[in-house]
């Protein structure tokens, strides 16, 4: 499934763009004046292969949640258990993420790809109107897919975090998350992640793909102080010389200092690419999984849109690697899906301009 | 009206700001972890003196419109005629502003305060599923107000722009409009403008108001070659020489070298302010109009919130000054509210964390 996934991508139609280009410089504004979004809609344009591409509705959030064995390293002051805690208050709609997904419009999907600690029986909140049956489809109320690999990957500084086996299994939750969500409808994906100690990985990931020291890979993730930023950036580079990970052998890499959640996303961002259907990334944990996803795959950075830079430094390694410009920065460094969420109406936006503005000819406007 | 607006202004409320960042920390999130996402709703709160203050809806966007004398120098290769045939695009729902309008469900107003050449009849697109009686309370179809002070400013670089009265005349447009918008339920208002050759009365009131060279403050507008730039820059020069206009009497500033939509954007924030209802900046027009504002009433500011970075190398300049970071910063230098609508989601996210996000109590979520 991952072999035949990586070969249905390709590259962007160029006809299309060229289409879109022509198109942008007809309608009723001064050439070029839409900035990003301009470029934006060409390339969703070359991905779906035609112009105007279709509106990146509905949308869709998939949130990939996982435990670590690293956090046994004390890199994080939060305690393993609030990964299941946090799930909990996603199905129950409390979260940031459940938030700016009802304002949105975007579904949220949960995918349990490697919990530790047993999940909280979630109840949706009454007070909630989107809250009940029938309100997954369209109203930002998650559903819970329970797909666990293992009860979390285990610690890298001792052993490889996954086996190959399992690394490959957790891509191939990703790229089925993508082909349900997809065929049930999406027009956009957004990628969304849960995981205490999950920066960990990601730095490990981002330092092993771009070869940059730990030291620019690592951030303070949820914000550790001082002694333990600098003890995690130890952590990460324990890791790497543990296994000196190749970055031609992307299932090897995921396998050695990866995550469930971060081999999953992969998937998602590969399966998305397979269908041409963009997908917007989220932070620190969603870039990383891009760079196995492109090392995999290199067209399928063009179904990616960075969504914000976050926070974490080593997103905008990864970011600079991938050649992708965010929509928005915002000092953001929360995870779940809420950077990739607050950048969906960029996106949309892009794409109703090419479908709704006026032509000059139309608006009966003179040009310069 | 324009002394008695002033009077209204006053400053944030200290106990609902902090009220909403001790909320802040007890949300199901790491401290911080939303950014500048934090920082606005924590002034809103102040704005309001409520927390969480009331979510920034229903949006109204108000276009302001007019003519511009200077437009005679050559300042720019677009025929002056296209301001009133932008006007009627606007009506008729085609432009750029009226797509995004509708993404976000904002209305639309559009204020001729002073354009040059006959206004064309629009008819609202048929194919707009907007469109017809009603859809202009909601579904950003727009409404004309016709509130021209005089057919166009005079040419600042023979002759002050507008008389002293000319320019209270159309800041109390804005101010009325402010209060229109908002005696109708508006939650937040949006600032949009067209002008051909508005961006050079921009620059100038921005050298005026912030004392940085006209060479800063000036930029290329819709895109004027290398040539057309220094001659604007040349423009804007002469009108500061013959003027003289001094920032502690924002009146005359206005009056010299500014335009019929700057002063009417001028009233437009000062009303939002003096009715404590939070306002998005636009482009480089808005932010020349809010240096206008605040130094009639320097509270104003806290009303503002600076919606995106325009391309315009003024509209850094001012954002500066005013001591503003743009929420968005995507290249784009359309105005029309386009930047000031990218912006709208993440101002309305912000709130709704305030209103919907559980606390780590109400979750059951551990905290470090």
């Amino acid at each position: 499934m991952l072999e035949s996934t990586i070969a249905g991508t390709g590259p962007l139609d160029e006809s299309a763009m060229t289409a879109a280009r022509h198109l942008q410089d007809r309608l009723t504004k001064p050439a070029g004046s839409l900035g990003a979004l301009e470029d934006l809609s060409v390339r969703l344009a070359g991905l779906a292969g035609a112009c105007p591409p279709p509106l990146p509705s509905p949308a869709a959030v998939a949130i990939f949640a996982g435990d670590h064995g690293v956090h046994a390293q004390r890199v994080t002051p939060w305690p393993q258990e609030v990964t299941a805690q946090m799930v909990g208050n996603f199905l129950a709609g409390g979260a940031v993420v459940n938030a700016f997904a009802r304002q949105t419009g975007a579904t949220v999907t949960v995918v349990d790809v490697g919990v530790a600690t047993p999940l909280p029986h979630a109840e949706p909140d009454p007070a909630d109107p989107a809250a009940g049956p029938g309100g997954a489809a369209d109203t930002g109320v998650p559903r819970l897919v329970s797909a666990a690999v293992r009860r979390g990957t285990r610690d890298m500084t001792v052993t490889a975090a996954l086996t190959r086996d399992e690394a490959r299994a957790a891509v191939e939750v990703g790229i089925r998350t993508a082909e349900d969500l997809i065929d049930a409808g999406a027009g956009i994906l957004l990628t969304g992640d849960m995981g205490i100690a999950n920066t960990t990985p990601a730095a490990a990931l981002i330092a092993a793909f771009t070869g940059v020291d730990a030291a620019e890979a690592t951030g303070r993730g949820t914000g550790v102080d001082d002694q333990t930023y600098q003890h995690k950036i130890e952590v990460v580079r324990r890791a790497l010389r543990r296994h000196h990970p190749d970055p031609a052998d992307p299932l090897g890499v995921l396998a050695a200092v990866g995550g469930l959640e971060h081999a999953a996303l992969t998937g998602l961002l590969l399966g998305a690419a397979a269908r041409r259907v963009p997908v917007l990334l989220d932070g620190v944990i969603a870039v990383a999984a891009a760079l196995a996803a492109v090392a995999f795959a290199p067209d399928a950075v063009g179904a990616m849109i960075a969504g914000h830079r976050s926070a974490e430094p080593g997103a905008t390694v990864a970011l600079r690697h991938l050649g992708l410009t965010p929509l928005v920065d915002l000092g953001l460094r929360l995870g779940e899906g809420t950077g990739a969420l607050l950048a969906l109406p960029v996106v949309t936006g892009a794409v109703r301009v090419l479908h709704e503005v006026a032509t000059f000819d139309s608006a009966g406007v003179a040009e310069k």
